[in-house]
């Protein structure tokens, strides 16, 4: 941030009295400006026999890695209404979302994943301008080793180790270094 | 935002291609300007005599009301870590985060609350900027009828709910109405 959004005038860092951390500060107006981690939503969409949806990226960052979908969470919107719209919108599915299934840290990249369970209401999907491929997977078939990001990686671990023991199971994580992968 | 806040110049709310809401996008660079909710991180410190740490409002909004320790993410930390950095900011606490409680979707405010379980490590804490009175209270002198929000007041339920039964459980809920109370 160069500029005050709510003046044009210049803004400088420093730390606003009572405050413990430097903001843009309008050298102008004096508006004080914060930046916040972003939250993302996201859902694992389970059908009927037990496949689960999976996206293929079709845009940057991690092009051509498989995801679930996620992604910002909007405005106004609770974290299961932004990953059932975030389904729809990454892979043209119709999701109804059953309980939240992770809870992950990621600070060096200043984002939370909140991760939900969710039902696939209907065998009908595709690609979009977010996702090359949609698919339907069977545990055996994820391809562990091009899943997109490690939150996504320890959310689907987490479902299928939940799903094994027949639970539903709640799980938080913080991810402290940048690994693909569980050391 | 009336400014851009990369060049100064005028933005214009318009949806950008492959959107599907507007934003506020630069009339002079481009640059596409995001808003998205905020995290809010708290804790409920528990003193080992069952007595949890509770701070008074000495500032508005709820000037007054009651409250655990809570407030805004920043950027670069964990929940846990934002947590018992606002309980060391409202209260002078030093606590230890031991687990999550529970996360809690305040759309109509653009909010998530992401609550945690803590241990106050020294029964030590005090007043500050932030809040006008600190104590340690049992359960039965929670004063439900002067609490500051709704978050907080039914992660307090959920705390003591789960105490009662000897657990610590994990709670998800989406209040969608402006309530100070459950129905």
């Amino acid at each position: 941030m160069k500029f005050c959004s709510a003046c044009g005038q210049g803004v400088e860092l420093k730390i606003p009295p009572g405050d413990h951390l430097p903001r843009h500060v309008c050298t102008q107006c004096g508006e004080i400006h914060y930046f916040n981690p972003k939250v993302i939503a996201g859902c694992i969409p389970e059908w009927e026999d037990g496949r689960i949806l999976m996206c293929k990226r079709n845009i940057e960052p991690r092009l051509g890695k498989w995801t679930f979908p996620a992604g910002f969470l909007e405005l106004n919107e609770t974290s299961g209404q932004g990953a059932a719209r975030e389904a729809k919108e990454e892979s043209q599915a119709e999701v109804e979302i059953t309980g939240l299934l992770s809870v992950i840290n990621v600070p060096y990249v200043s984002q939370i994943y909140v991760v939900h369970r969710a039902r696939l209401l209907r065998p009908e999907f595709g690609p979009t301008n977010e996702s090359a491929e949609v698919r339907l997977m069977r545990e055996d078939e994820i391809p562990w080793d091009e899943i997109a990001f490690p939150t996504i990686f320890h959310s689907l671990k987490f479902f299928f180790a939940d799903r094994a023991q027949g639970i539903q199971g709640f799980h938080e994580l913080d991810l402290t270094k940048r690994l693909l992968r569980p050391e």
